[in-house]
């Protein structure tokens, strides 16, 4: 791959993003592992374990350690549904929303972060070209791989409404 | 977070990115937790397991269930190390070479998918801003919190010369 492939970036930014989530997720006794499906359960709080698996293409027994992790550390409760109580619906503690503000913080300080030395209208223009290169990725994962896609990824897509 | 903060579409171009892999790698039986592995040995081959968990921040057990299963695969060898016999260096094998032409090929076809639609100067902006962002990353990652990053990540960070 070329040094100059932005596919070589995305990884290394996903790599780096990692790191600084670790550590600043280590007050919270939150893994980097599991943060994605927190922030995930605060815009879809009340999904199934195997729906939220789904949505995040990631399989279910990683999936369901995450989530136990999350539950240990007070920020998760499982409810069985009530139309079918095989499959436990996933809600947020009090705990976890105290932190939401903090948490959301945090990402916001890494987009800071990544727009260093940025002016505004560049770091407006790379957030639009991220935006495109995002609906790119899920036209092709959707159309062409026939692949079901986030709900709510909070674009509109080939002349679909925004779900989000 | 913002629906426009570029963390968002960084984190969703990740996982699109990895269900892509996923289905592209089937054929040559490399799940998407082994292929970061398998590319950055093309990098550099010769690295022992511990360094590869160290540079890639990813913990010693992961990296060893990783390179295990290319190992059954067929594409790395592990050669003891001469002067620390304890220690495994990393090769890979005439299979692994082979398909490197056709990973490199994979990669660059999701590059292709990313830019559709944009023009060729739009691209190369995407990805000089890209570039600007993982610089941030890296002198964050490395200055502020003082972790080590890649070898030759291919960039020049602050005074420093290329060490890739």
């Amino acid at each position: 791959m070329s040094e100059e492939s932005p596919v070589r970036y995305l990884s290394l930014l996903y790599r780096y993003f990692q790191i600084y989530l670790s550590e600043e997720l280590l007050p919270y006794h939150i893994g980097k592992g599991q943060a994605l499906f927190l922030l995930f359960l605060y815009r879809f709080e009340g999904v199934t374990q195997d729906e939220m698996a789904c949505y995040l293409h990631i399989d279910k027994s990683t999936a369901a350690r995450a989530l136990e992790k999350l539950k240990e550390a007070g920020y998760v409760k499982k409810v069985p549904k009530k139309d079918d109580l095989r499959s436990n619906q996933l809600f947020l503690t009090p705990q976890a929303w105290e932190i939401e503000p903090r948490l959301q913080e945090v990402l916001r300080r890494w987009s800071d972060i990544l727009g260093t030395d940025m002016t505004e209208e560049e770091f407006a223009l790379a957030t639009g070209l991220l935006k495109k290169m995002t609906e790119n990725a899920i036209d092709h994962i959707r159309d062409v791989k026939q692949i079901k896609t986030f709900p709510g990824s909070g674009m509109k897509v080939k002349g679909e409404g925004d779900q989000g």
